[in-house]
Protein backbone atom coordinates (compact mmCIF):
# COMPACT_ATOMS: atom_id res chain seq x y z
CA UNK A 1 0.00 0.00 0.00
CA UNK A 2 0.98 3.54 -0.60
CA UNK A 3 -0.14 6.68 1.83
CA UNK A 4 0.49 10.05 0.05
CA UNK A 5 1.92 11.68 2.48
CA UNK A 6 3.98 15.54 3.53
CA UNK A 7 5.60 15.70 7.60
CA UNK A 8 3.76 18.88 7.62
CA UNK A 9 -0.07 17.84 7.21
CA UNK A 10 -1.20 16.96 10.47
CA UNK A 11 -3.70 14.30 8.84
CA UNK A 12 -1.17 12.44 7.36
CA UNK A 13 0.41 12.42 10.78
CA UNK A 14 -2.23 10.81 12.14
CA UNK A 15 -2.61 7.88 9.80
CA UNK A 16 1.29 7.00 10.08
CA UNK A 17 0.89 7.10 13.42
CA UNK A 18 -2.18 4.84 13.69
CA UNK A 19 -0.54 2.38 11.12
CA UNK A 20 2.84 2.51 13.59
CA UNK A 21 0.67 1.11 16.42
CA UNK A 22 -1.35 -1.42 14.16
CA UNK A 23 1.95 -2.84 13.44
CA UNK A 24 0.79 -2.16 9.46
CA UNK A 25 3.69 0.70 9.13
CA UNK A 26 6.16 -1.52 7.33
CA UNK A 27 3.55 -2.77 4.57
CA UNK A 28 2.63 1.28 3.89
CA UNK A 29 4.98 3.02 1.77
CA UNK A 30 5.02 6.93 2.31
CA UNK A 31 4.91 8.92 -1.13
CA UNK A 32 5.62 12.70 -0.45
CA UNK A 33 3.34 14.88 -2.05
CA UNK A 34 3.34 18.67 -2.55
CA UNK A 35 -0.13 20.11 -2.48
CA UNK A 36 -1.52 23.96 -1.56
CA UNK A 37 -4.34 25.81 -2.70
CA UNK A 38 -4.19 27.80 -5.45
CA UNK A 39 -1.41 25.66 -7.01
CA UNK A 40 -2.35 22.81 -9.32
CA UNK A 41 -1.30 19.22 -9.38
CA UNK A 42 -2.96 17.59 -12.13
CA UNK A 43 -0.95 14.07 -11.83
CA UNK A 44 -2.62 13.96 -7.85
CA UNK A 45 -5.94 15.78 -8.83
CA UNK A 46 -6.58 12.26 -10.71
CA UNK A 47 -6.25 10.38 -7.51
CA UNK A 48 -7.74 12.61 -4.91
CA UNK A 49 -10.10 16.00 -6.76
CA UNK A 50 -9.84 17.52 -3.30
CA UNK A 51 -6.37 17.72 -3.73
CA UNK A 52 -5.77 16.54 0.22
CA UNK A 53 -3.77 14.42 2.29
CA UNK A 54 -3.49 11.20 3.15
CA UNK A 55 -5.17 9.10 0.46
CA UNK A 56 -4.55 5.39 0.96
CA UNK A 57 -3.48 3.54 -2.48
CA UNK A 58 -4.35 -0.12 -2.59
CA UNK A 59 -2.18 -2.46 -4.14
CA UNK A 60 -5.07 -3.37 -6.44
CA UNK A 61 -5.28 0.29 -7.03
CA UNK A 62 -8.02 1.14 -4.99
CA UNK A 63 -7.99 4.64 -3.36
CA UNK A 64 -9.01 5.15 0.37
CA UNK A 65 -9.93 8.77 1.67
CA UNK A 66 -9.91 10.53 3.55
CA UNK A 67 -7.57 10.10 6.87
CA UNK A 68 -10.68 8.47 9.28
CA UNK A 69 -11.80 6.54 6.68
CA UNK A 70 -8.21 5.37 6.04
CA UNK A 71 -7.86 4.76 9.43
CA UNK A 72 -10.93 2.66 9.78
CA UNK A 73 -9.20 0.75 6.74
CA UNK A 74 -6.77 -0.23 8.85
CA UNK A 75 -7.75 -0.97 12.39
CA UNK A 76 -10.04 -2.99 10.31
CA UNK A 77 -6.81 -4.83 9.12
CA UNK A 78 -5.17 -5.23 12.27
CA UNK A 79 -8.37 -7.27 13.62
CA UNK A 80 -10.96 -4.42 14.18
CA UNK A 81 -11.90 -2.86 17.46
CA UNK A 82 -7.92 -1.48 17.61
CA UNK A 83 -8.55 2.19 17.71
CA UNK A 84 -11.98 2.76 17.09
CA UNK A 85 -13.96 0.78 19.80
CA UNK A 86 -16.21 -1.77 17.72
CA UNK A 87 -19.48 -1.51 19.71
CA UNK A 88 -20.92 0.26 22.65
CA UNK A 89 -21.15 3.75 23.79
CA UNK A 90 -17.78 4.50 23.31
CA UNK A 91 -17.61 3.58 20.08
CA UNK A 92 -19.84 6.84 19.32
CA UNK A 93 -18.11 8.68 21.86
CA UNK A 94 -14.86 8.37 20.28
CA UNK A 95 -16.05 8.82 16.76
CA UNK A 96 -17.86 12.41 17.88
CA UNK A 97 -14.58 13.38 19.46
CA UNK A 98 -12.67 12.29 16.29
CA UNK A 99 -14.97 14.24 14.28
CA UNK A 100 -14.61 17.46 16.56
CA UNK A 101 -10.98 17.27 16.47
CA UNK A 102 -11.00 16.89 12.56
CA UNK A 103 -13.20 19.83 12.13
CA UNK A 104 -10.25 21.53 14.80
CA UNK A 105 -7.74 20.69 12.58
CA UNK A 106 -9.64 21.81 9.67
CA UNK A 107 -10.04 25.09 11.22
CA UNK A 108 -6.19 25.59 11.92
CA UNK A 109 -5.68 24.85 8.42
CA UNK A 110 -8.27 27.58 7.27
CA UNK A 111 -6.19 29.88 9.84
CA UNK A 112 -3.03 28.96 8.03
CA UNK A 113 -4.04 29.40 4.77
CA UNK A 114 -5.60 32.85 5.53
CA UNK A 115 -2.65 34.14 7.43
CA UNK A 116 0.44 32.88 5.05
CA UNK A 117 -0.82 32.03 2.02
CA UNK A 118 -3.14 34.35 0.85
CA UNK A 119 -2.39 38.19 0.13
CA UNK A 120 -2.01 39.45 3.17
CA UNK A 121 -3.66 42.74 1.58
CA UNK A 122 -7.12 40.07 1.45
CA UNK A 123 -7.01 38.75 4.80
CA UNK A 124 -9.87 38.96 7.12
CA UNK A 125 -9.73 38.73 10.37
CA UNK A 126 -12.81 37.87 11.49
CA UNK A 127 -13.15 34.65 9.71
CA UNK A 128 -9.66 33.59 10.92
CA UNK A 129 -10.17 34.95 14.34
CA UNK A 130 -13.72 32.37 14.00
CA UNK A 131 -11.91 29.31 13.17
CA UNK A 132 -9.30 29.91 15.77
CA UNK A 133 -11.74 30.36 18.42
CA UNK A 134 -13.50 27.00 17.22
CA UNK A 135 -9.75 25.47 17.71
CA UNK A 136 -9.46 26.99 21.20
CA UNK A 137 -12.93 26.07 22.54
CA UNK A 138 -12.34 22.52 21.60
CA UNK A 139 -9.20 22.31 23.00
CA UNK A 140 -10.85 23.69 26.16
CA UNK A 141 -13.51 20.75 26.21
CA UNK A 142 -10.42 18.06 25.68
CA UNK A 143 -8.46 19.69 28.76
CA UNK A 144 -11.78 19.17 31.19
CA UNK A 145 -12.24 15.51 30.15
CA UNK A 146 -10.29 13.69 32.48
CA UNK A 147 -10.94 10.09 31.45
CA UNK A 148 -10.62 11.17 27.60
CA UNK A 149 -7.28 11.83 28.11
CA UNK A 150 -6.28 8.89 30.16
CA UNK A 151 -8.40 6.17 28.38
CA UNK A 152 -6.29 3.30 26.47
CA UNK A 153 -5.03 4.16 23.17
CA UNK A 154 -7.16 5.50 20.50
CA UNK A 155 -8.02 7.44 17.37
CA UNK A 156 -9.31 10.47 19.21
CA UNK A 157 -6.08 10.55 21.58
CA UNK A 158 -4.05 10.01 17.75
CA UNK A 159 -5.58 13.28 16.52
CA UNK A 160 -5.50 15.31 19.46
CA UNK A 161 -2.09 14.68 19.54
CA UNK A 162 -1.63 15.80 15.85
CA UNK A 163 -3.77 18.95 16.80
CA UNK A 164 -1.26 19.81 19.72
CA UNK A 165 1.90 18.85 17.66
CA UNK A 166 0.33 21.09 14.83
CA UNK A 167 -0.14 23.93 17.23
CA UNK A 168 3.47 24.14 18.00
CA UNK A 169 4.30 23.43 14.56
CA UNK A 170 2.22 26.54 12.99
CA UNK A 171 1.04 28.28 16.02
CA UNK A 172 4.14 28.59 18.17
CA UNK A 173 2.95 31.80 19.62
CA UNK A 174 -0.67 30.68 20.56
CA UNK A 175 -0.54 29.96 24.58
CA UNK A 176 -1.96 26.40 24.79
CA UNK A 177 0.33 24.62 27.61
CA UNK A 178 -0.37 27.45 29.67
CA UNK A 179 -4.14 28.04 29.26
CA UNK A 180 -4.77 24.01 29.33
CA UNK A 181 -2.36 22.20 31.35
CA UNK A 182 -4.00 18.62 31.13
CA UNK A 183 -3.32 18.82 26.91
CA UNK A 184 0.29 19.52 28.49
CA UNK A 185 0.38 16.08 30.18
CA UNK A 186 -1.75 14.06 28.03
CA UNK A 187 1.07 15.83 24.92
CA UNK A 188 4.09 14.65 26.93
CA UNK A 189 2.99 11.44 27.94
CA UNK A 190 2.06 10.47 24.40
CA UNK A 191 5.26 11.75 23.23
CA UNK A 192 7.18 9.20 25.29
CA UNK A 193 5.71 6.84 22.33
CA UNK A 194 7.99 6.03 19.31
CA UNK A 195 5.04 6.62 17.07
CA UNK A 196 4.47 10.08 17.93
CA UNK A 197 8.07 11.27 18.05
CA UNK A 198 9.05 9.81 15.22
CA UNK A 199 5.97 11.42 13.27
CA UNK A 200 6.69 14.95 14.69
CA UNK A 201 6.39 17.76 12.10
CA UNK A 202 9.69 19.33 11.11
CA UNK A 203 10.75 22.59 12.51
CA UNK A 204 8.61 25.48 11.23
CA UNK B 1 -33.90 12.58 19.23
CA UNK B 2 -32.63 15.97 18.08
CA UNK B 3 -31.13 17.07 15.19
CA UNK B 4 -29.60 20.62 15.14
CA UNK B 5 -30.71 21.89 11.37
CA UNK B 6 -30.96 24.74 8.90
CA UNK B 7 -33.17 24.00 5.24
CA UNK B 8 -29.99 25.41 4.03
CA UNK B 9 -27.34 22.79 4.87
CA UNK B 10 -26.34 20.44 2.86
CA UNK B 11 -24.78 18.24 5.57
CA UNK B 12 -28.37 18.71 7.50
CA UNK B 13 -30.33 17.63 4.97
CA UNK B 14 -28.07 14.43 3.96
CA UNK B 15 -28.74 13.56 8.00
CA UNK B 16 -32.70 14.40 6.86
CA UNK B 17 -32.76 12.09 3.70
CA UNK B 18 -30.54 9.47 5.58
CA UNK B 19 -33.29 9.28 8.46
CA UNK B 20 -36.08 9.46 6.40
CA UNK B 21 -35.26 6.46 4.23
CA UNK B 22 -34.10 4.33 7.10
CA UNK B 23 -37.96 4.85 9.04
CA UNK B 24 -36.38 6.92 11.62
CA UNK B 25 -37.58 10.73 10.96
CA UNK B 26 -40.35 10.67 13.42
CA UNK B 27 -38.30 9.71 16.36
CA UNK B 28 -36.17 13.11 15.44
CA UNK B 29 -37.07 16.63 16.07
CA UNK B 30 -35.61 18.93 14.00
CA UNK B 31 -34.27 22.10 15.63
CA UNK B 32 -33.55 25.39 13.70
CA UNK B 33 -30.60 26.64 14.36
CA UNK B 34 -28.62 29.94 12.74
CA UNK B 35 -24.91 29.52 12.36
CA UNK B 36 -22.55 31.50 9.83
CA UNK B 37 -18.83 32.65 10.02
CA UNK B 38 -17.61 35.31 12.23
CA UNK B 39 -21.10 35.17 14.21
CA UNK B 40 -21.15 33.66 17.96
CA UNK B 41 -23.56 31.49 18.99
CA UNK B 42 -22.62 31.29 22.27
CA UNK B 43 -25.33 28.51 23.15
CA UNK B 44 -24.47 26.44 20.15
CA UNK B 45 -20.85 26.64 20.65
CA UNK B 46 -21.30 24.45 24.34
CA UNK B 47 -23.07 21.94 22.10
CA UNK B 48 -20.35 21.97 19.24
CA UNK B 49 -17.35 24.13 19.51
CA UNK B 50 -16.86 23.47 15.38
CA UNK B 51 -20.23 25.76 15.53
CA UNK B 52 -20.93 23.32 12.46
CA UNK B 53 -24.72 21.49 11.39
CA UNK B 54 -25.59 19.35 11.89
CA UNK B 55 -25.69 17.50 15.53
CA UNK B 56 -27.89 14.70 17.05
CA UNK B 57 -28.70 14.88 20.39
CA UNK B 58 -29.92 12.06 21.67
CA UNK B 59 -31.84 11.66 24.90
CA UNK B 60 -29.12 10.44 27.43
CA UNK B 61 -28.02 13.89 26.41
CA UNK B 62 -24.94 12.28 24.63
CA UNK B 63 -23.85 14.26 21.53
CA UNK B 64 -23.02 13.07 18.14
CA UNK B 65 -21.53 14.57 15.22
CA UNK B 66 -20.43 14.70 12.34
CA UNK B 67 -23.01 14.36 9.27
CA UNK B 68 -21.48 11.15 8.92
CA UNK B 69 -21.07 9.70 12.20
CA UNK B 70 -24.65 10.67 13.17
CA UNK B 71 -25.72 8.63 9.48
CA UNK B 72 -23.43 5.50 10.81
CA UNK B 73 -25.11 5.62 14.00
CA UNK B 74 -28.58 5.72 12.94
CA UNK B 75 -27.88 3.24 10.13
CA UNK B 76 -26.81 1.03 13.28
CA UNK B 77 -30.39 1.67 14.96
CA UNK B 78 -31.79 0.40 11.73
CA UNK B 79 -30.59 -2.64 12.08
CA UNK B 80 -27.02 -1.78 10.27
CA UNK B 81 -26.30 -2.07 6.54
CA UNK B 82 -28.81 -0.23 5.21
CA UNK B 83 -27.14 3.21 3.85
CA UNK B 84 -23.55 1.95 5.04
CA UNK B 85 -22.30 -1.25 3.21
CA UNK B 86 -21.49 -3.21 6.51
CA UNK B 87 -18.53 -4.92 4.92
CA UNK B 88 -16.73 -6.12 1.78
CA UNK B 89 -14.73 -3.94 -1.24
CA UNK B 90 -18.01 -1.88 -1.78
CA UNK B 91 -18.04 -0.69 2.01
CA UNK B 92 -14.99 1.16 1.32
CA UNK B 93 -15.99 2.51 -1.80
CA UNK B 94 -18.84 3.92 -0.01
CA UNK B 95 -17.08 5.18 2.52
CA UNK B 96 -14.08 6.87 0.05
CA UNK B 97 -17.05 8.11 -2.23
CA UNK B 98 -18.97 9.91 0.90
CA UNK B 99 -15.28 11.34 1.99
CA UNK B 100 -14.98 12.68 -1.73
CA UNK B 101 -18.21 14.15 -1.59
CA UNK B 102 -17.85 15.92 2.08
CA UNK B 103 -15.01 17.62 0.92
CA UNK B 104 -16.83 18.70 -2.20
CA UNK B 105 -19.56 20.04 -0.30
CA UNK B 106 -16.55 22.02 2.29
CA UNK B 107 -15.37 23.43 -0.91
CA UNK B 108 -18.85 24.29 -1.77
CA UNK B 109 -19.20 26.31 1.44
CA UNK B 110 -15.44 27.83 1.53
CA UNK B 111 -16.73 29.08 -1.89
CA UNK B 112 -20.37 30.66 -0.34
CA UNK B 113 -18.19 31.68 2.27
CA UNK B 114 -15.90 33.76 -0.04
CA UNK B 115 -18.09 35.16 -2.25
CA UNK B 116 -21.10 35.87 -0.57
CA UNK B 117 -20.09 36.62 2.86
CA UNK B 118 -16.52 37.73 3.30
CA UNK B 119 -16.00 41.63 2.48
CA UNK B 120 -15.82 42.22 -1.11
CA UNK B 121 -12.68 43.76 -1.40
CA UNK B 122 -10.89 40.78 0.12
CA UNK B 123 -11.75 38.47 -1.86
CA UNK B 124 -9.35 35.93 -3.68
CA UNK B 125 -10.08 34.46 -6.55
CA UNK B 126 -7.16 32.25 -6.70
CA UNK B 127 -8.87 30.56 -3.31
CA UNK B 128 -12.84 30.23 -4.84
CA UNK B 129 -11.98 28.86 -8.38
CA UNK B 130 -9.44 26.26 -6.61
CA UNK B 131 -11.84 25.09 -4.12
CA UNK B 132 -14.73 25.62 -7.09
CA UNK B 133 -11.91 23.25 -9.43
CA UNK B 134 -12.30 20.24 -6.71
CA UNK B 135 -16.03 20.49 -6.66
CA UNK B 136 -16.68 20.41 -10.92
CA UNK B 137 -13.50 17.96 -11.04
CA UNK B 138 -15.60 15.52 -8.33
CA UNK B 139 -18.53 15.82 -10.46
CA UNK B 140 -16.62 14.66 -13.69
CA UNK B 141 -15.47 11.61 -11.91
CA UNK B 142 -19.28 10.74 -10.67
CA UNK B 143 -20.62 11.45 -13.77
CA UNK B 144 -18.44 9.21 -15.42
CA UNK B 145 -19.25 6.05 -12.62
CA UNK B 146 -22.14 4.24 -13.99
CA UNK B 147 -22.29 2.05 -11.58
CA UNK B 148 -22.22 4.50 -8.26
CA UNK B 149 -25.22 5.92 -10.21
CA UNK B 150 -27.34 2.93 -10.94
CA UNK B 151 -26.78 1.13 -6.77
CA UNK B 152 -29.22 0.90 -4.70
CA UNK B 153 -29.71 3.66 -2.08
CA UNK B 154 -26.41 4.33 0.05
CA UNK B 155 -25.27 7.28 1.51
CA UNK B 156 -22.60 8.46 -1.11
CA UNK B 157 -25.67 8.74 -3.72
CA UNK B 158 -27.25 11.20 -0.55
CA UNK B 159 -24.52 12.96 -0.55
CA UNK B 160 -24.04 13.09 -4.27
CA UNK B 161 -27.86 14.45 -3.76
CA UNK B 162 -27.15 17.22 -1.68
CA UNK B 163 -24.01 17.98 -3.49
CA UNK B 164 -26.01 19.08 -6.47
CA UNK B 165 -29.11 20.41 -4.58
CA UNK B 166 -26.73 22.43 -3.18
CA UNK B 167 -25.07 23.39 -6.73
CA UNK B 168 -28.81 24.56 -7.68
CA UNK B 169 -29.47 26.67 -4.72
CA UNK B 170 -25.90 28.59 -3.86
CA UNK B 171 -24.89 28.37 -7.80
CA UNK B 172 -27.28 28.08 -9.92
CA UNK B 173 -25.13 29.59 -12.67
CA UNK B 174 -23.14 26.90 -12.71
CA UNK B 175 -24.25 24.65 -15.89
CA UNK B 176 -23.53 21.13 -14.19
CA UNK B 177 -26.70 19.73 -15.86
CA UNK B 178 -24.97 20.45 -19.30
CA UNK B 179 -21.48 19.57 -18.13
CA UNK B 180 -23.09 16.24 -16.54
CA UNK B 181 -25.72 14.68 -18.07
CA UNK B 182 -25.32 11.63 -16.37
CA UNK B 183 -25.48 13.32 -13.01
CA UNK B 184 -28.44 15.31 -14.09
CA UNK B 185 -30.41 12.08 -14.94
CA UNK B 186 -29.56 10.66 -11.49
CA UNK B 187 -30.76 13.97 -9.90
CA UNK B 188 -33.89 13.46 -11.79
CA UNK B 189 -34.33 10.01 -10.71
CA UNK B 190 -33.44 10.77 -7.04
CA UNK B 191 -36.08 13.48 -7.29
CA UNK B 192 -38.41 10.32 -7.62
CA UNK B 193 -38.22 9.85 -3.48
CA UNK B 194 -40.25 11.86 -1.30
CA UNK B 195 -37.08 12.12 0.93
CA UNK B 196 -35.03 14.10 -1.61
CA UNK B 197 -38.31 15.61 -2.61
CA UNK B 198 -39.57 17.04 0.80
CA UNK B 199 -35.28 18.31 1.55
CA UNK B 200 -35.13 20.54 -1.26
CA UNK B 201 -33.26 23.56 -0.05
CA UNK B 202 -35.29 26.81 -0.08
CA UNK B 203 -35.48 29.23 -2.89
CA UNK B 204 -32.20 31.30 -2.78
Amino acid sequence: MKLTFSPASPFARKVRIAAIELGLIDQIELTTITVAPGQANAEYEKINPLKKLPVLILDSGDVILDSYVIAEYLDELAGGGRLIPASGPLKWKVKTEHSLLQGMLDSMLLCRYENAMRPESLRWKVWSDDHWNRVWSGMARFDSDAAMLSRPLDIAQIALTCVLGYADFRFADRPWRKAFPNLDAFHQKMLERSSVKISLPPPA
